[in-house]
């Protein structure tokens, strides 16, 4: 058995820098046609220069893959309409982070007060840029999500034009959300359709299934599977894959960060196959993230085939989600 | 400044078996009068021979030091009456583990009906032989030791007489049951005063915290902290020291367990000292087990002493909590 998936998009992966780029890049332009590269590198990606260096890197990291890096800025709340303008000759999207909630977003958001935010927040409504937030307070971890939705309330319904994405939703609550507000959209991964906090936690700890947002509860996956197995069109796949090398992973102190990128397609065909509903998976992994973001990929063609994949131990220096384990499904 | 304390126990303490037993049982010994020592090595002691000579592998491995190892066996739901009647004499408690819920716990209880837990549960009571409970269900590993709750009340019920001590309690349904339910006695440990699950999991991961039951809410540390201060006459001290080698815990499979031996004493002091509680601390960590367990433990002067203590990062292959941090007692 084979499918065949029209230009698959990763809407929200962490290619890294450096050594570790070079590592990671090919296993994501393999096999997606395109995908929107976040901007926590460091230091982050706040101007044109260094984005467009930063593209070049990547480039030069895929080789020959037919492959689109999509660049995004890392927030900053005084940008003018003249700078997001010329910027969106460069840019897919800007993503915003809470100050300090994952890896280098120390430089993040502090103060979410509408006045604060709306020199740039205008602009990009203006301009038609969607804004790519990772929601999560500094509140009690398994809380973080649920209690930033009433920011992303305020800011969707301060800018009702602004797109805003919702990035690797976790919660309930935030399914609620997206259901309710016109102008939210989100990003759904691959792990946390899989996983819960028992899968981390609930017998031995898993550093190497430890992410931010963490995983949550029996009714928080059923939330998301239920959004994601039906294709929902404000729904599209984002991996959140986040490298880091296995001795950060196996250390006192973990890095938070799932590396699903050579796993995500045959995994994610494995999960619609046992739902009966490998019909949407095009629309989950592709023709969403199209409709949302207004913009057409280029064309390429992913054959994924049934049978068996043996997940390497490591690729390098990075351990994989599934490593060792048998997939079903593999990219041809 | 010094103070002195007259016999502290921990009431609930791994000492493992072989190497790591040498290793790790000084520094319980040392600074403390006696501990009752967890049934849960491999094969787990579940006769009296198996318990005889596991108590004189512990002397052995604690040398000249003044300290008394209080024995349990590994609970059976089979046990005579005539049995446990010359246990008595060797122990001075049994434990309780649901299936599979930690360490070497496989052989456990797997079905908490009356009638199968009655003919130990029994001869028990009649004995006078207290019942330490390790109570967790197998649910969501931040609901369990709640979900549990039915099963202590259910059983403490049943066995009126019967001492039911909840081990190393985290959540404050505990504390709940434990005011309600006259029968119903609980160990703290020091972890869970200390820590929520954003200590674990809120920054960085970090294996070292990570332990069964797993930290909780700040709500739920508050409740504890209650208890503990004021030296509740139904709590006693109980570290739940439970080493495991560096190279388990910095793994991609991390075992469960804090190792808090060598650092229990000075740090209560410093957290009896910073709510101006101290005066209480002798009750937390002596006076109150003597009067649950009924039992004279030997005579030991113990004087920790105001002053830096800068805990090693490791003691062979073991990394206790606070590695490489300073307390500001220590054991004198």
């Amino acid at each position: 058995m084979k499918i065949t998936l029209n230009s698959p998009l990763d809407m929200h992966v962490h290619l890294r820098d450096g050594e570790m780029l070079n590592n990671v890049a090919p296993y994501s332009s393999k096999c997606f046609a395109g995908a929107i590269v976040m901007p926590n590198i460091l230091p982050p990606v706040t101007t044109l220069e260094e984005l467009k260096a930063y593209k070049n890197r990547i480039l030069k990291a895929i080789g020959e893959d037919k492959f689109e890096p999509y660049m995004t800025l890392f927030f900053k709340n005084n940008w003018t309409y003249e700078f997001l303008k010329e910027a969106k000759h460069f840019i897919k999207a800007v993503k915003l982070y809470p100050s300090g909630i994952t890896t280098n977003s120390e430089n993040g958001v502090s103060d979410f007060k509408i006045e604060n935010l709306k020199p740039t927040l205008e602009a990009m409504s203006d301009l038609n840029i969607p804004l790519l937030v990772h929601g999560e307070t500094n509140g009690f971890v398994m809380d973080r999500e649920k209690e930033f939705g009433v920011f992303y309330k305020k800011i969707a319904l301060a800018f009702p034009k602004l797109k805003i994405i919702m990035e690797h939703i976790t919660d309930r609550n935030s399914v609620k959300l997206l259901k309710e507000i016109d102008n939210l959209y989100a990003t759904i991964t691959l792990h946390h359709l899989l996983l819960t906090f028992d899968d981390v936690a609930g017998g031995k700890l898993k550093p190497h299934l430890f992410c931010k947002p963490i995983a949550k509860r029996y009714e928080d996956k059923e939330a998301l599977l239920e959004l994601a197995l039906n294709a929902y069109p404000k729904i599209m796949f984002g991996s959140d894959s986040a490298p880091h090398p296995q001795n950060k992973k196996e250390s006192n102190e973990c890095a938070a960060g799932i590396w699903t990128a050579p796993i995500a397609l045959p995994a994610l065909c494995e999960l619609f196959e046992k739902y009966n509903k490998l019909d949407n998976l095009q629309k989950f992994v592709s023709d969403n993230a199209q409709n949302i973001y207004n913009f057409k990929p280029i064309e390429k063609k992913v054959v994924l085939e049934k049978g068996e994949f043996l997940v390497p131990e490591k690729y390098n220096n990075v351990v994989p989600m599934f490593a060792g384990k048998k997939l079903s499904w593999k990219c041809n």
